[in-house]
C-alpha cells in the first residue's frame, strides 16, 4: 500500500506494473479501448470492485465484461438500483427493502403502502425504468457516518434500511447515487446507467422482511437486463423456447418420470419409457467405456463411516450429507460419492506398473442432501447416478489418459450435437487452498494445457477454480436453445492416494503413489436426462426414443398383419408398439404424435397386399411408401448410427 | 380330548377318523407299513412328537421320515443323546451341558473336568458312538417332577442341568432314558437308536456355558448322523466337493467379489469379472423379460418410512431393516423390498382393464440388517440386489400370468441345468396368519394348482407355508451336487393392493381392485451368483465367462497377431484378453487354467502363415486346430446359444 506502483496479474498468468491508486478502467484501458468500454467492473483478488474505484494493492485482475459470471453480478446489480430509481419517480411514497443481483437478473423489495401495485403496473414501471437509464447516470459512490445513515432513513421514514444500517459497524458504511436516488450500499455498479439498454419486470411476489413471516409483507419486483436490446429479446424468445421444452412438463407426458412425495422428496423414481432412455444411454457409454479398457464394478449404496473419515468427507461436508445410520457400533453413510468405494477394490490386490492404468467404472447412485426448497426436477434432486469412472495411473500415463478421457468425453457430447466449451480450471496463488505437492501441481497443470493444446482444444484457463485435490478440465455444453450446462469434468487428483495408502510396485521394484482420474461425462443420469428432454424438447432421436415405432392398422381388419411387422421388428431390437384401438386413424396419429414417437406406420390393404409400409415421421408427416425390409434397413442403420433428426438439428 | 374319536387331517387335505390315544407309529401303519418303517416322529400342528405318544386331540399331521425337516431334526436330536450315551461310557466323570439338533447335524457340549479331550478322541468316540447305536435302544419318556429332577442331577454334581431346571416349572419336566443315560429333555425322539447306522464326529469348538465368557467353557463336539452308511459316504463327498467350490474360496480367486471392513460388514463389492457375469445375466433375464411384455424401472434406494408404515412393514419388522435415517423433519429407511416403490408406480397414473396386466421389473437393491454372526460370504449378506418385479393384474387374468412367471422361471433355471423341484404353498387353517378374503384365497390356490397341472408340473403341496398376504410357488433347485436351494418364488398378493389403494376401472365403468404378483427368478442376484459359482466350481459356461478366450502368443514375435485376433473377436463381443507376457508358454497355460478360461488360442508361425488357431479347452486341453472364422463361428453359436460345457454338465 501506498508504494509507488503496483504488480497486477492477469487471468493468462502475465503481470504488469501500475501507478498506485490506477482505476479498474485504466487497467482495462491498457490492455484495448475496446475492453475498457466493454468493461462492468473488475474482480481483484475475490473482490468486486466498480472501474473508478483506485486500486491500492498488489492482486490477480480480471477485467468483467457482460459475458462474465461477475460482469452480470455487477451489471444486475445497478440494473436493481435503476428499478428503485423509477419507482420513486412514480411512487415517491415508496420505501425500499433489499435489491439484490440473482443468478438470473435481479429483484428489488418494496413496501409501497397504501398504494396498490400490481402485474399492470409492470409496463409503465418498464418505460420509466429505461427512461432513467437512458439518462446516464454515474453511480457515485460516498461513504457516510452510521448517524448520518440513519439520519437519512428516519428523514425518508425508512424502518427497512434502519433495520439493515443498526447491523453495520460505523466506518464501513456507503451509500451509492445515481440521477436522483440514494441507496444503501456495498457495491459495486457499472460505470453509469446508460449501459443498460433493455429491461424486462418478469414478475411479482409477496416477500416478508428478512424473511420472517411476522414481519412486514413487502412486493417483490423480479427483473432481467441486458446491454443490448437484441439480447432481451433473444432471452425473452429463450423462456419461451424452455417454457415448452420443460422437462418436468415433457417428463410426465412422456412418462420419463415420477416424483411421489411418498418415495420421498427429491428421489425421482425413473417410469419405463425414462427407464429405456437411461438404459440406451448407459449402454451406449458402457460400449465406449469397454473400447478404452475400462473395467465396470458395482459397489453398495452405503459405506462404513471410515471410508469418509479417511477421505476427509466427514465429518467436513456434513451439510451435504443424509446423516448417518447407526448399525450395531457402526456408523455407515448413504454414500455420497463412489470415490472411497473404487479406493479400496484398487487396494484390495498388489498392483505392479505393469497392470496400470486401472480403469474402474460404475454407474453409481449417491445421495446428496439438499434443501427441500433447492429440489428442482430432474435438474436438483437428493439422490443421482453418476456415470463415474476412476483411472489409477502411474505419472507417466497421465497425458495419454487424460486424452481418452477428452477424446470420451467429446465423443458423448457430439453425439447429442451438443457443442462443448472447454475450461482448464488450475489453482490460484492461494496455496493453502489445495492438497498435494506443488511439483505434482506444476506438472499436471503444464501436463493437462499440453494436452489440450495437442488435441486442438479450444478452451479458456480459469485459475483459482481447480478442486481441493488437483486441477481440472470442465466441459460446458450448449444446449438447442443455446443455454450453457456444465456437464463431465476430468479431475486430476494426488490426495486420495495419500489418504488411502494406494501404490504400485514400479519397475524399481519400490512402491509408488499413482495418480487417479476422477471423470464423468454425464455427471448425473438424472441431471443429464432433464438436459437432454429439453435439448430435444422431447423429440429424441430413434436410438433414444422410447417407443421408436409406432405401427398403425387402419381398421381392426389390419391389426394381423400390423402385429406380424412389430414381431419381425422386436426381432431386430427394435422398440415398436402397434396401436390396434379401435379409433379413427387420425386419432391414433395425433396419439403418436403426442407421445413423440419417432415413425408411424399406416398399414392397410393397400399395404398388406404389396408387403409396405406408409410411413409418417414425427413433425414432418407422411415421408412415402416404402418396402417393409428397406424401412427396417433404413431405421437399423438410423439407429446404428445414432442420427439426430433433421428437425432436431437445430443451431 | 377324551372324545372317543379323532379327526387326523392330513397333508393332501384328506382327513380319517382314529381312536381317541392312538399314537403316531399307528397313524403311519394306516398308510402303509413301509411309511411306519421309514417313520423317525410326527408332526401334528406345528408340534413334533415321538411315534409313541398316544394323541388326544384332532389335528393336521405329517409323518417324519428322513426326507422331511422336522424327520431330521428329531434324527439328530436322538444322535445327540446317543453321542451323550457314548461320551458317558468312555469318561464317566464328564458332564454334559446342552445337546441340540442343528441345520445339519448335532452338538454336545461337555465338561470334561481335568481329563484331556482332542481331536485325537473322536474316532474312538465314533465306534462307542456306532456300538451304542447297534443295541436299539428305546427313547424311554418319564415324567419327573422338579424335586426328582434337581435330586438327580445333584447326585450327578452337575450345575449346567441344575442351571437350565432353575428355569423349568414344576410339572413340566422330562427325562428321556435310552440305554444307561438319561437326559433332560423335552424330546421328542426316535424310536430306537438302531436307526442311526452312520455317525461322522466332524469337530470340536470351545463353548460358554449359556454363551456367557465369565461362565464355565466347555467343549463342543459337533456330528452328523444318517440311517443308511452310503448317505453319509454320499455327505462327506459332498462336503469334500463343496469345500472345492466354496464361492468365498472361488469369488477371490476368480476376482468375482470381495468383501472389506472398511466398506462395511456383509456388503459385497462387485469386482471387475464379478461385474461381468452379473451383468450378463441380468442382460440374460431382461431379454426374456421384454419379451414377455415386462416394463423395467429404476427407483431411489431409500424410501419415505410412510411407504412402509402403509405396507405395515415398518414398525413391525424393524428388527431385519436398518435404522431409519432422519432428513428435515422426516424418516427415510433404505429399503428393505422394492414392492412399495412399485405399487406407487402402478398408482402414479389411472388404469383401465385394456391396460392390464401391468409388469414393473427391477433389478432392484436392498437392505436388510442380519447379525453379523449370521454373514456368510455372498450367501448372507445385508445388501443385496433382486431380480424383482410385480404385476398388476385382473384377477381374470392371475392363471396366464401365474403361467407366464412359472415358463420364465423354469427357462432360467433350465439354462444352468439346475433342476427344479416346485413347491405349492398354500395356507393352512389358522386363519389369522393370514390377511386378504378368503374366497380370493380360495380361488387363487384352486387356479395355482390348476395351472401346475396343466403345465405338468410336479410339485408338492406344502399347507401353512404361504405368505402373510397370499399363496406362492416356491422353486428349489439342485445344484451339480446335490445340494437343495430355494431360489425363485411366485407369490399372490391381495392384502397390498388393499393397503396402497389400488385399483383400476373395469369394463363395467367401476373401480376394482388389481391383483398382485411378485417374482424373482434369481431371487438375489448375490445369492444366485454365490450358487453359481459352487455349481460350476467355477468353470463358468462360455456365454458367462468373465474372459471367454486367452490368446497366447508363443513368443514376443506372434503377440502382434495375437492383438489383431483379439480385435476381431472384440468387434464381435467376444471377451477376449492376450497373455502377451514374456513367459514360457507353460506358464501362460497354467495361468489361463487357473483363471478358468474356457478357450485358450495358441499362437505361433504355423497359425500365422494359415490364419489358424489352436485351441485348447479349459480342463480338457488340446482340440486340435481350426480355421480363425471357423473357429469364431463355433464360439458364437456356443456362446448364443448360452451352451453348457460337456464337464460342468454332470448330474
Amino acid at each position: 500500500m501506498g508504494e509507488q506502483s503496483l504488480n497486477i496479474t492477469f487471468p493468462d498468468g502475465s503481470q504488469k506494473e501500475f501507478p498506485d491508486g490506477v482505476t479498474g478502467y485504466e487497467v482495462a484501458e491498457s490492455i484495448s479501448k475496446g475492453l475498457a468500454r466493454e468493461a462492468l467492473s473488475v474482480t481483484l483478488d475475490d473482490e468486486i470492485l466498480g472501474l473508478s474505484r483506485p486500486i491500492h494493492k498488489d492482486g490477480t485482475i480480471t477485467i468483467n465484461t457482460w459475458d462474465s459470471e461477475d460482469g452480470k453480478y455487477t451489471f444486475w446489480h445497478s440494473s436493481a438500483h435503476v428499478l428503485a430509481e423509477a419507482i420513486q419517480e412514480l411512487y415517491p411514497d415508496a420505501k425500499f427493502g433489499i435489491g439484490p443481483p440473482i443468478e438470473q437478473g435481479f429483484y428489488y423489495d418494496v413496501d409501497f403502502g397504501d398504494t396498490d401495485f400490481g402485474q399492470d403496473d409492470l409496463e409503465a414501471l418498464e418505460k420509466k425504468f429505461i427512461e432513467m437509464a437512458r439518462k446516464k447516470s454515474e453511480f457515485d459512490r460516498q461513504k457516510i457516518s452510521k448517524n448520518d445513515a440513519i439520519a437519512f432513513y428516519q428523514k425518508k421514514d425508512n424502518p427497512y434500511k434502519l433495520d439493515l444500517i443498526e447491523g453495520l459497524e460505523d466506518g464501513t458504511i456507503t451509500f451509492y447515487t445515481q440521477g436522483e436516488f440514494t441507496d444503501l450500499c456495498r457495491g459495486p455498479h457499472i460505470p453509469h446507467t446508460g449501459k443498460i439498454k433493455a429491461v424486462k419486470l418478469t414478475s411479482l411476489a409477496g416477500a416478508y422482511w428478512r424473511g420472517d413471516e411476522n414481519s412486514e409483507q413487502l412486493t417483490r419486483i423480479y427483473g432481467i437486463s441486458f446491454p443490448k436490446q437484441k439480447m432481451l429479446e433473444k432471452h425473452l424468445h429463450q423462456v419461451e423456447e424452455a417454457k415448452k421444452r420443460d422437462h418436468k412438463k415433457l417428463g410426465k407426458q412422456l412418462g420419463i418420470y415420477m416424483m411421489d412425495s411418498m418415495v420421498g422428496q427429491g428421489l425421482p423414481v425413473w417410469l419405463p419409457n425414462g427407464t429405456t432412455i437411461r438404459r440406451t444411454l448407459e449402454e451406449f457409454l458402457r460400449d465406449e467405456q469397454k473400447k478404452r479398457g475400462y473395467q465396470e464394478v458395482i459397489t453398495p449404496h452405503i459405506g462404513n463411516l471410515e471410508l469418509y473419515r479417511t477421505s476427509g468427507h466427514y465429518p467436513y461436508y456434513q451439510d451435504s450429507q443424509y446423516n448417518p445410520i447407526e448399525v450395531d457400533d457402526e456408523g455407515y453413510l448413504l454414500k455420497p460419492m463412489n470415490c472411497p468405494h473404487h479406493h479400496r477394490i484398487y487396494s484390495n490386490e498388489l498392483h505392479s506398473y505393469r497392470d496400470l492404468p486401472v480403469r474402474l467404472a460404475e454407474f453409481g447412485s449417491v445421495y446428496r442432501y439438499e434443501q427441500s426448497g433447492e429440489l428442482n426436477g430432474l435438474s436438483r434432486v437428493r439422490g443421482f447416478t453418476q456415470d463415474d469412472a476412476h483411472i489409477y495411473c502411474m505419472h507417466e500415463q497421465l497425458k495419454d489418459e487424460i486424452k481418452n478421457c477428452i477424446d470420451l468425453t467429446q465423443l458423448v457430447f457430439s453425439t447429442f450435437n451438443m457443442p462443448v466449451d472447454i475450461r482448464l480450471s488450475f489453482r490460484d496463488d492461494n496455496e493453502e487452498k489445495y492438497g498435494g505437492k506443488a511439483e505434482f501441481w506444476h506438472r499436471a497443470e503444464k501436463e493437462i494445457k499440453e494436452v489440450a493444446d495437442e488435441v486442438n482444444l479450444d478452451y479458456t484457463i480459469a485459475r483459482g477454480e481447480a478442486s481441493f485435490y488437483g486441477p481440472k478440465i470442465d466441459f460446458i455444453i450448449r444446449d438447442a436453445i443455446g443455454r450453457k450446462w456444465q456437464l463431465g469434468t476430468v479431475q486430476v487428483d494426488y490426495v486420495m492416494p495419500e489418504r488411502f495408502d494406494l501404490t504400485y510396485v514400479g519397475s524399481d521394484n519400490q512402491k509408488h503413489r499413482p495418480v487417479i482420474i476422477h471423470r464423468a461425462p454425464f455427471g448425473s443420469m438424472e441431471r443429464f436426462m432433464s438436459i437432454l428432454i429439453e435439448h430435444f424438447a422431447g423429440d429424441f432421436p430413434v436410438w433414444l426414443a422410447p417407443i421408436q415405432v409406432s405401427i398403425i392398422p387402419i381398421a381392426d381388419d389390419h391389426n394381423e398383419y400390423a402385429f406380424k411387422l412389430a414381431e419381425k421388428m422386436k426381432r431386430q431390437d427394435i422398440r415398436v408398439e402397434v396401436d390396434h384401438r379401435s379409433e379413427q386413424i387420425g386419432a391414433k396419429i395425433r396419439n403418436a404424435e403426442t407421445s413423440k414417437v419417432p415413425y408411424m406406420l399406416i398399414v392397410g390393404d393397400d399395404e398388406i397386399e404389396k408387403e409396405t409400409v406408409s410411413v409418417r415421421r414425427h413433425k414432418e408427416g407422411d415421408i412415402g411408401t416404402f418396402d417393409f425390409s428397406e424401412f427396417i434397413s433404413n431405421l437399423k442403420t438410423e439407429i446404428d448410427n445414432k442420427e439426430l433428426a433433421k428437425h432436431t438439428n437445430q443451431k
